[in-house]
């Protein structure tokens, strides 16, 4: 199953910035972590600090990724554009934010991306990314959305 | 590992009501496929439709369980007190919700319990507890919230 | 046909508060008054203060009885979780007001439970549950809703 | 006793437009079906898309009617002028609403008639103004408003 | 020197209806008063219910009267379509209103027309039009607007 | 194909007032510019003050003419009523402005009628009306709405 | 008749600062022309740019004169503290505005001060003075507020 | 003088949670202290985390208790139903809270029981309920309110 | 213990104004029978109309007096500078009321002061005043704030 | 005449995504009908999902186009800056939008751009576009903005 | 050059309050080191508690220095009165504030006198002060505002 | 001392564009004279329209740079992203603006960067810059932020 991460501004810069909200290590670093757990899936990951490109990335990865793993930064409470795009696509699209944004300051609390994707994983962490690429395993009993 | 998954308004209906927003299967029959695939917790469930027994039931677990799943319903949105008791108590407190609430009414949005959980896991059906036992399990290498 | 009266809180107080709003009999003679005036009727009436318990009670008369008639009383401005109850039972609940509650402070301008019940007949005093079993009435040439 | 109904705009589209929403009988035809089913009242009825027009004809109506009913249509929503001449005159007026309001458009759920009106009936389709009529009969017991 | 004197809505009820706020004479009775006491103005009296019908008067004394004095009653707090015809005429326009608004309901506080007016004279009683009356007269070393 | 043009409040004063928004021609000349260029309309052309004619005027219109250009001026941000009206009938309307209602006071950049018009056509001048006539021309490859 | 006329903060540079929107004399000359012309008045004037000062002058004049006119400048805007003076004075008090402050910045188009005064005169100029004089004379056949 | 206490929800977590907002020792120890110290009252207490059955001892204790001490923790920013019980009751009700919930989070500083209670005591600590209890006191030259 | 005692503006008109909701003896009697009763306290009392001058005295008071009682009167729910003057003090300042100011006009139901002072007593007449000097007590085994 | 199209994010995935919405045929093959079918004008087109590439775009054709068409799409409803861009560029823009943008979800009822723009065509499907270029077309006695 | 430092209420307490905001040392050790660094200004101090005498100040000074640099402290938020003392007087006043008042309670992020002042400098600790008087200094290339 | 002035969109057609706002001189020749007068620090320059590659910037001076100017233009007002990267890096920011920004359109009185930036200087024109620079050198006595 082939899944991509799309990580938005400024997460470049995790490990190297705001250690208490964000942990201490590089997303790099993480991701390695993350292929060698979850083996059966064939991870991709792209970073940009541009909206416009993460548009791009989106719409080049529909129909060639069964998912994508969205943690858009701080264009998840502006980006009307971007949120059109995981409308318009039909790889589905799941949310991750690594702190709690609801316990942040209130112009974090709305993402206006949520509405359009499959479902929205919030405050765990890096794990939330592990629990992203769980939410796209099939188990049986467990009805889809 | 001790968790108990606490649900409010109306989650006793699901599998009986709206099948196009919550699916068709009783939380019964969905608690004991959780149970057979996750044996390496202990699992306990309680539900109410009284948001003060909701609360009674927080304070209960409090130091008992190592977790909680909360399910709040309706009373997501508008209780004040179910947040003060999910702040109040040491247990964490994992949000979960089988429907995607930002895709739904706007008064649906936001959650006031958010804020105080540990983390949020929205709109993946009845795989959203799945994900959220998950989440009580410790990773190699992926630093804890 | 069988109809169920719901009550919220304080509307156990009728006739002993604020006669000038509510008038001066209680629920229960107007209830015996109102069994004999419609004989063609079986009826039913619960009340609670308990928020939960309405709900309890509007699940437990899904199926059971063929119409609702519910005053909510100050959850009718405050809980989506009776609104939730209403929406997920079949059985049609009407919904009625002793005081117009439009002429009233701002807050109760607003039901949330309006827009999932069948329809709202507000202000006619103790009158107001006599029309609303008229709703309930077929009558020729007269479309439903 | 004298009642008038008086319907506001596009109700003269009653029967020819969107009867998904309102039915499909003109209220010509209602009108003439509810003469004959109340005969004890004497009903006349008058309609205007004109706002100013509906004012005159409640001016005119004061001392002359025991009771009018009242469907403003969309001026419900934006017409202080015809509010203030409901609270002017001395005939209790109803409210009444085809569709149930609170269901449609948020612009929809206020109404600035209904504080000066005796009281309100939403949502019962035509069947609104049968129980509008109703509600003018005195009836053993039942205190008045 | 030609004056218009413009009523809206309702208050050709005055000194019939709610006399606690708006007095106990008809505004035809106190129309000749005025006309008696300024005998040195040439004045003129018109009244509609009909939002529209004022703008056709607004246009219609245009060039016509040398002042206009307005009191749009309800449509006050609602008309941009009134408002707008007060801004494109040239004869000057001042508001009055008989009743101290800002002491009413919130929604009388805003007027939409006084942006447009010359001046507005609120509170007075029917005195209100007297004084807007003088403000058409010249006064030495009293500088226009 | 036949083509009725519907203006609202204050646009019979064009080319007689504030010239430097609306230009310094009459509509009625205007229109004789219009017939004698789109030779192969049927054009019909009506105005009024009052909100309700032009409902009227709409409802008459239904069925006889293929389209209709509405420009409701002031009414366009506060009628409920006429956006019914628009909503009811089966002949498309399209919404034009002559002025650039979104440069000008916040009041006017919301349009009530817009949402159940066919289109809008906003800040040409008189040549709106030029542009919403071709709009109801059919052109090769071009998909409708 | 005793009247008293206070002016608040910046009042004292009138005819020195802004002379296009307030007029090019100073309110010293304008009092003296507004003494001679109404000589059956005693008339005092009191300016202070202190909104304490502006509440001790109301109390002081409380029951010493029979009315007072009030331009509260900046502070009609921003004063509960003035807004109560002259509600609990029985000395009643008119407001006076030089400008139309409607037509001004949105924060000018309320007064707090309104509610609790006598009644209002805005935007002719320093002829609003002459007005507010005028309101205070009673005239045979129109009845007080 | 007989003086029941109430407490709402997550009151009985007090000395046992956040310990840095509300103090360290229990409700039941402080309750004895004020027993012994207010020697001349006899005091009850009653706490219950269900919005229902503090409605419920509201109304058991009208008549039988001299004066209410209230502390509606949570529910304090969201119950209408328990303002309702307050206001419908004759015993008066001091409403108590012992941090300063202006302070905190800013739905905290809305109280709707604040308007119907006698008064409100805020922010003392524990001695909140002390002050509240001595404004039960009567004493010589002090009107009531 | 030294005890100041500052009332902002109109409160020197207790007792002279408004009795309906102020009571009808003057502060200044009052102030005799606080000394009076409590005899341990060493009470000082200043009162002002100008906003500034309280600011003076918060300054001048503060390393004084052990205490402030502070009463802003209208000041309450506007002066940011009153509040920045309580922060920035080391003396403790405990708000005080006269009467219910949330029974009143919404403007009164938000204190600016109430997040900077030690605490809050409203709605128990002069009684308020009484409470607010208990405050300023230790009192055996009830924790401080 | 030289005229460019500028289309912003997702327009790119015209005829792909959202066929209810947008229509299925692409915007390159639209383009080419356009210019097949207005042979006059020298028809240019520019797409870009980077919110600064539509910047620079607006930036480089001012001077060098007679005039841009520009549907920013998502970026209509958040983007200062390329609002900010048509103002300060001399080439008049005009806003074209193919869905009616006020039919669809609230934040799409304001856009930004509007005010800056020459004018706006909006929801008429791709024949917007066809309309635009009309409006740049000089027409005999139909005076321009 | 004759410069005039104006400050507000509370900042005659710098260096004495809430230091870890404003710094340790008082302001008029500051300003004797201003005065010596900036010899070839003339350089003069005014502070008050009293919102009014901050306008007498501005209006006294209007003139006679050549520029003015005003912290009105918590005045900034709340004053009409001082904003139209500065659009009223000829000299340019500058805006200062020590503190970030953006970081600070939301209160704090809206100045009603920026939009009067010649510029604003906000959060360099009083290093503000050094930059607002630099602000007057004419240098050579850089075109004035 | 090594600063980086980074501009936002659209300051690229300084002194091209909207004269009477920006001035007519083009950055690129202001920059110059800057480096000539400031000639103690190495300055250095970056323009960009596009949102993400402002924030690569931000990230690439991190630690390379002693302090940067940032003018964020439009993004301004919109961009959460940019403010993320201003609190994320070391380096200190101070905002600058040419215009005074609280004297023109609402939408640009909140500055989303402010609150994260060291200081800003709003509205000195060019100068800004300038005053920017000095704001980064030490000044003897006066204490830092």
């Amino acid at each position: 199953m082939k899944i991509l991460i799309i990580n938005g501004p400024n997460l470049n810069m995790l490990g190297k910035r705001e250690n208490n909200i964000y942990g201490n290590i590089s997303f790099e670093d993480y991701f390695l972590s993350l292929k060698s757990r979850f083996a059966d899936f064939e991870l991709d990951y792209y970073q940009s600090n541009v909206e416009g490109e993460l548009i791009n990335q989106l719409q080049k990865a529909d129909g060639i990724f069964e998912g994508i793993i969205l943690n858009a930064g701080g264009y998840t409470h502006t980006s009307v554009a971007i949120s059109d795009a995981v409308k318009a696509i039909e790889t589905p699209v799941v949310e991750v934010h690594i702190s709690n944004i609801f316990a942040r300051e209130e112009f974090r609390h709305i993402s206006l991306i949520a509405a359009n994707a499959k479902g929205s994983i919030i405050g765990f962490g890096l794990k939330s990314y592990d629990l992203a690429l769980q939410s796209f395993r099939k188990t049986v009993l467990v009805p889809g959305r």
